[in-house]
């Protein structure tokens, strides 16, 4: 394993960061807090770091997608690791492990908090909170294939291990063209969101910071009643951007492009917004007596049901309160997830699409044995390998998720709390029902079982394997044997 | 599709099934009850029913898969919507919804009731309820295949769509041998649990009921304790049963035939033993407390167990009081289920186990991606047409759970409900959690929602695929066709 190039990588990855955190740094002059300090400070030492690092080029650039992976789950780690210092050293959550699961639920786009009062948080921790959101998102690494000079055709492995769905599709030939596209549509998208939050007199700060969590889809919010305060527009503002944001970011591109008819005929976006009016329908029609006017109660079950299926986290209502068919729905939505290529989690529409359609296929077999209908997508027909790898993806995800549930349930607390904080962590939302509803945190939970969820949140964003890669016995050896002698390890 | 062999297998499970009515019409003269007459009579009726479809030959006898399946699940359908005749008849079940409920849960070994009080029956219902669970168990097709003179080689297509697990093994060269072989150790084993029942002073009628129910891994019990008033010895027996009755079937022909080392070697019978003793332990440590002795405390944890692990669904105690812990545990052994190829239901221990391995070998292929690495079972590599049937069949199982769950959520209960009920019907197990718990029962449903439960009792039974495939538009299309032009439809 070339552990060269995954220590190249990580060095720009924190020099990177220490760009970052310049931003939250600006934040605290402007509101003279006095935190500021922390951010700068380890700001410095990530630069430091990340230049040591760097100071030996990699003897080659070519890495596969093992490398992709092992580069990929380390980046984020230290990532999470260097960006939850600062709230530890300013005191503002006293405990590292806290820090951490609160960083990797930023980067990791997930919200989930262990803060009891966000609003007791200076604003330069809020904006570096919602700052995570954005930066975890789109993808730092495909962040720094944008904007750096790197690597040459080999880097699809890495994008390919950072990006959420089934299969990347390549916009355009060059890799870093592609990335710099989406990149834009994501600027372009969050800026929009921020003026139209200013337009409805939302104050300038928490425009920012809401669609810095819309954009990322993220969650964490500014106001310890999420977005239940801010006005009914506000709220359709949000409602809108969390469902854009959680479209496949092709459909975009194809219309930037003028490529109106392919944009069209993206089944999955079709099936993902039916999803969310059929779902809406459904929670409006329970939920409508517990409202004064049918408006309302629109707003408010279109508000969570976007909020859910693009797992982004915001709330508008306590839907820990609703009816437990409102709640099943919710729960569903949490598995089913936003489009591939988007910024959300979860299982993704398009990968629940190809398990329904791969079921609809094998009946056929049973029925005509010989016949050799193919799985087909927007017309075209998916290789047997996609299918496999779906349906691989799908049982992994199923023994992480059955696994971490057994590794929570030893502190006792019931089913549903147990089964939707995993639910909600794995699959990048943030809020769960019960003792961890929206009205609630995470902040109750022990330690290891905060490192369950922190790996699961990891694990979520990062479609799983690039997570239990770093934990092959392969892996591991050749670390270890990388610090030893680092010729014999690139072998 | 060669609707005429369907007609046919059908005419003679009519006639086996008038013959097995005639069991509790003796039952009832034994007990002096006058229910009888009604179990008389719908055996008189089943046998002239399947005389008269039996009387034209089918032309052809070969069928194929789709043969197997469809007459698979029509042959389940009729044989329970006749078995539930004499419930409605005699007045004992006064909703025919309901006695169909029971007897499907009966037949396909689920043990779900919905009875209020259980005492309240005749001996002869009881039996009858019982006896379902026998002949269910082992399969009924698998019966005739033993014991009557019919088709040729292809009804391997028969035994397969019947039979629980991710691939039939023909143990000898002829399937209906393998039948055979099969029938003689369940029966064997059937009278054996029932003599040692009696040797602990049980009466002789509960140790035939029970011992029907264990073997069967039904759970329909006598009294409304289930198994919770008879004597540890009696617990004890019963919990060695059911843990040997979800053994793998093919490890006592083994033995029997003095393959020893053969089966000692089935991987998948000494991980089901392991998941066992893990699980007896892990709740065994959680309850302790609660039992006067750590004896006590053994008996119920693996009482408990057993009966989940092999969806059997007896009880010694309302495991429903217990931590969440202990709740955890018992939820996911309801999703493990037995061996392949025992009575037991659920996802199979083995098919568990090739998810796990493939998720493995993927790790694999993103380090050596160059590497051929195969799957294994008992040291022998499985085909990747299995390994996909298997991740096929989850995503399926996944889907009708999920469906399912979705369906009975417009009643308005609790999500554990919801949960547990949809997990306790499609994996055959019985009781499950909070308002389907071991001290209640299902009568509180509606009847849509029964329905939803009786299509996933059977799905579950049948390995999903059969079920299914009786709503394909071409079965559907052909049925129709066959009662218009017989000829056209052979097509």
């Amino acid at each position: 394993m070339n552990f060269s190039i995954i220590r190249y990588i990580i060095g720009m990855l924190l020099k990177t960061e220490s760009v970052l955190l310049l931003l939250p740094t600006t934040v605290s002059l402007i509101y003279h807090e006095k935190y500021g300090v922390y951010y700068l400070g380890v700001a410095a030492f990530c630069a430091l770091l990340g230049f040591l690092l760097n100071i030996k080029k990699p003897k080659s650039n070519v890495f596969y997608l093992k490398e992709g992976c092992v580069a990929t789950a380390l980046s984020w780690i230290t990532l999470s690791f260097f960006g939850a210092l600062p709230f530890r050293l300013s005191g503002e959550i006293p405990s590292f492990v806290d820090a951490l699961f609160e960083t990797v639920s930023g980067f990791t786009t997930t919200g989930a908090s262990i803060l009891n009062d966000v609003e007791a948080l200076s604003h330069t921790a809020l904006f570096w909170r919602s700052f995570t959101h954005w930066i975890g998102g789109m993808g730092v690494l495909v962040f720094i294939l944008a904007i750096l000079p790197m690597t040459g055709a080999s880097d699809m492995n890495l994008m390919k291990a950072e990006s959420p769905g089934p299969s990347v599709g390549k916009l355009v030939p060059k890799i870093k063209q592609t990335a710099r596209i989406l990149y834009i549509i994501y600027f372009g998208m969050t800026i929009l969101e921020m003026v139209l939050l200013i337009c409805g007199r939302m104050p300038v700060f928490h425009s920012i910071c809401l669609s810095f969590g819309t954009a990322g889809t993220g969650g964490f919010g500014i106001l310890n009643s999420s977005v239940g305060s801010y006005s009914a527009y506000c709220q359709w503002t949000i409602t809108i951007f969390m469902i854009l944001f959680g479209v496949n970011f092709n459909f975009y591109y194809y219309l930037l492009y003028r490529q109106v008819k392919k944009a069209l005929t993206m089944e999955e976006v079709k099936h993902y917004l039916c999803v969310i009016l059929a779902a809406t329908v459904i929670i409006c029609i329970n939920v409508a007596d517990r409202f004064g006017s049918i408006f309302t109660a629109i707003r408010h079950s279109a508000f969570q049901v976007g909020s859910i299926i693009t797992t982004t986290g915001y709330s508008t209502v306590d839907f820990d309160m609703w009816p437990s068919l409102s709640k099943g729905v919710l729960v569903l939505l949490m598995f089913i997830g936003a489009c591939a290529g988007s910024t959300g989690g979860g299982i993704k529409v398009s990968r629940i699409m190809i398990m329904i359609k791969s079921m609809f296929i094998e009946l056929t077999t049973y029925i005509h044995p010989k016949s050799v209908k193919k799985l087909k997508m927007d017309g075209k027909s998916v290789d047997s390998d996609t299918i496999r790898s779906v349906h691989v993806y799908f049982t992994t995800f199923m023994i992480i998720f059955t696994a971490s549930i057994f590794a929570v349930s030893f502190e006792g607390h019931d089913l549903v709390t147990n089964f939707t904080a995993i639910a909600a962590t794995i699959n990048n939302i943030g809020p769960g029902l019960n003792l961890v509803g929206p009205a609630r945190n995470f902040s109750f939970w022990s330690k290891p079982s905060k490192f369950v969820m922190i790996f699961d949140m990891l694990a979520g964003r990062l479609e799983l394997f690039p997570m239990l890669i770093i934990f092959h016995p392969t892996v591991i050896k050749g670390f270890f044997a990388s610090l030893g002698s680092p010729k014999k390890a690139e072998q």
